[in-house]
């Protein structure tokens, strides 16, 4: 029931339990594409595990820790968007994303994230914000660089996927140093 | 940052942590107005009271069974309104309700009932949905009485309020009988 | 060990794990008879169903929110009845029940409910309870109107019923309408 | 609700929250006597306590773990019975028991226990059964002899009582030696 | 990581989940002998159950209620030795022990349990110590008697052991009776 | 009970409830030197707060996820080090340290933290170990410098310290550039 619009064509929708089919079927038809940099891609399988995740989602969000949300464009799931667990003793937390292969291209990635940020700095009243990507990853990190996200550096081998261990850049934005939408259309 | 929006004026909060503070003021500016059918009030009389409120209602969320948004009248928090526990196995639920002394007679909690009953037919695919008000609040009983509710009865003695027993009148809607909204303006 | 003596041939005895067996085999044999009103019975095919049904009773009970007691007519487990949820804000529980075919007819339920009802006003000190029957089974709304509770409505489709809804009566009696047994035979 | 009937003057009931008041003030009203061999005595000050007593037997009572029940002499409690933690594995456990000083000498301990044995037996199926006794508490020790339970040793310093370490004395019985009180009156 | 050193042989290590398949093995490959005298061999048939075993005595040692360590033979893991669970209102807990068949009348087990001991008493500051021996396990008992352990009786079928009861030695060590290692080499 | 022995002079132990005391005396009387660097210096006021510290950490370690271990010099308390959570996913896992002020220097920290990396890689067989140290603390920062951990950038404002926020400097090893103690040594 609970959406954030964006623009005409998109909107993020916290994730009930009764998105769990709309969310595997997806990620399956994405699969081939998702576990290239996706490491839970593979271990996927069935809707009931969507569910679950789905579920840990709503109690971290019960637990003010986060929360996913399916990013919907003109009315269809195209990925998935939300907040890692949240550092409260030092104000910052960190986002992640997916998109599904035919929506890439379209801007909606960088708008959600925008919307993300206005929340995490002006709702939650968080002071800090990371965006992990892959290092060979160029389109997901092309996203916080749009952002003007810091890269911080390059954590080595910080990440198993599919058999081999991947290095991570962490980018990060400040409160003091971001620009809103919200400034902007003020 | 999860709203559902029903219409210019009126949109619905799904309520987080960061609200007691403004839940709790708009409660206790209502106090004597509210606690005349409202057997919490009374036992209300701090922010981390409602705050613990909010938690437990996220925790019900995040389990599929209810909610509490908030009402937002022009941005201002108005009333609150949500899902008490769901009977999967029965398919039914109940809505309650409360709106602050001065923002009623404006059709808003009629139009968030609606929008409600909606999302408990269409998403949740739920049956039956109940409405339960004190046999003596003819301006509560004239929500469910509005929207075509069936009146089923009166449980007598059914709560206890500020020293008293009081009767309720059980309203009932069945999916085959509701005349959506979205129907309506399809 | 525990039991609360009716008469010289009925008695409630507090459901312990080791009365699964007797009680799964008692709903077994009257499979056909009972599953025409009760819910459960089609998906209760194995004793270890019933000793989960056994312990999640004991846990409310242990909780002070409700039990489920065997009847025993002549040292025989007859049946079932208990109270659901005690609802101590407002003082107030249900009642539920079932007795196998061949004990219908002998006043035994009646007496039980009579028993308990004493217990739910003079011990627990409870101001309402309601019992809850099908509107088409005849039999079980013959208990409540012989005790003369008041038929405070029908709930329509309020229970799912082997692939179908039906409605219930709502029953209730007051504490300051009843005549006990025990004032009977003071 | 529930008891189990000893003779025509004693009731075993078990005990519900709603006792704690009843309980409290019997062990309050013999608190001098009570704390020569309880070490719970001095402790318990409030009726509270007694309450979360209850609490945890009856939650020990849900998972076939022991439990414990008041011993009424003609309607007003008299003291206390109970099982301790029930050893499945090797189906055995142990009686502990206190009784008011004005209802010495009557037999309501030896009666009370003999029945609480049968149920240990011939219920629920266990082995053996302890009863340990203060070295020095010849009262209490008394009452496993006259039921002719094994003096098996005594475990030195095995309980501290109000500032010292007192020596406890185990006795047992087997259900092979057991000679009931069911049987006798065959 | 963390470990006792008894002396230029043998040491203990609190054992962790990755010794799960060391520990597993060690019990599989002495099953025949290990089974004569301790309930648990038979039903313990892979890793995993090793495993869940190491968890919840880890678990108990996070509780501050015992724990259970390996003991190491020149490098290689020969027994596990541990306490119960601790009865600190009484100040008092049991060792339990068992050792592989090749590393018997090598003194290990005497020196793991006066280590054992000294933590008892001086580390834990507790009052008593328990050993329980099966009647007829000569080489058991010898151990408790070797280091002036208290014969303080026997009881009766207090273990069901593949199949049959048996009868447990209750041997004990008092603090004010206990000569320490640590204060002979003082 | 349970220690690793670093040198002649140096010991890590385990930490366990009875160490509370020390350790919080240790913490209070290096209060104004710690308090430069560690946030949660000025919150612990009271050697209760220390026993929590110490619980969580015992639960950690009996979860398989990190722990705490005193370091000891000659005999006393000198420090704490641990192991942060431990992501078993991706193989890592972070080191956290301090030292009482009058034993630096000594070469005491940078000694414990190889036995800890020793323990990582080959005990645990994770991939990749983190040591966060702050920007502007040299002291601290010398120690992965001298280990030869690669600075892989710095977070800003990654930690809220008494009132400001501070950047960390990430320092990390992989388990390919690790040259070990035990391998030295063989």
């Amino acid at each position: 029931m609970f959406s954030h619009t964006i623009n005409a064509d998109v909107k993020l929708r916290l994730l009930e339990i009764r998105h769990a089919d709309e969310l595997f079927r997806l990620a399956d038809q994405n699969r081939v594409y998702l576990r290239e940099w996706l490491p839970w891609v593979d271990s996927t399988t069935a809707s009931v595990q969507t569910e679950g995740y789905i579920r840990s989602s709503l109690k971290a969000f019960s637990e003010n820790n986060g929360f996913s949300a399916g990013i919907f464009y003109r009315g269809s799931m195209a990925g998935c968007i939300g907040l890692h667990a949240i550092d409260w003793a030092n104000r910052q937390t960190s986002i992640g994303y997916w998109l599904a292969a035919n929506y890439r291209g379209m801007g909606i990635m960088t708008s959600a994230c925008r919307a993300l940020i206005d929340y995490i700095f002006y709702d939650l009243s968080l002071n800090r914000v990371e965006i992990r990507a892959a290092a060979l990853n160029a389109k997901s990190r092309a996203i916080p660089e749009r952002m003007k996200f810091r890269n911080e550096g390059t954590v080595r081998q910080a990440q198993w996927l599919n058999g081999h261990y991947i290095d991570l850049v962490i980018y990060a934005m400040l409160k003091e140093d971001w620009t809103s939408d919200i400034v902007q259309s003020g």
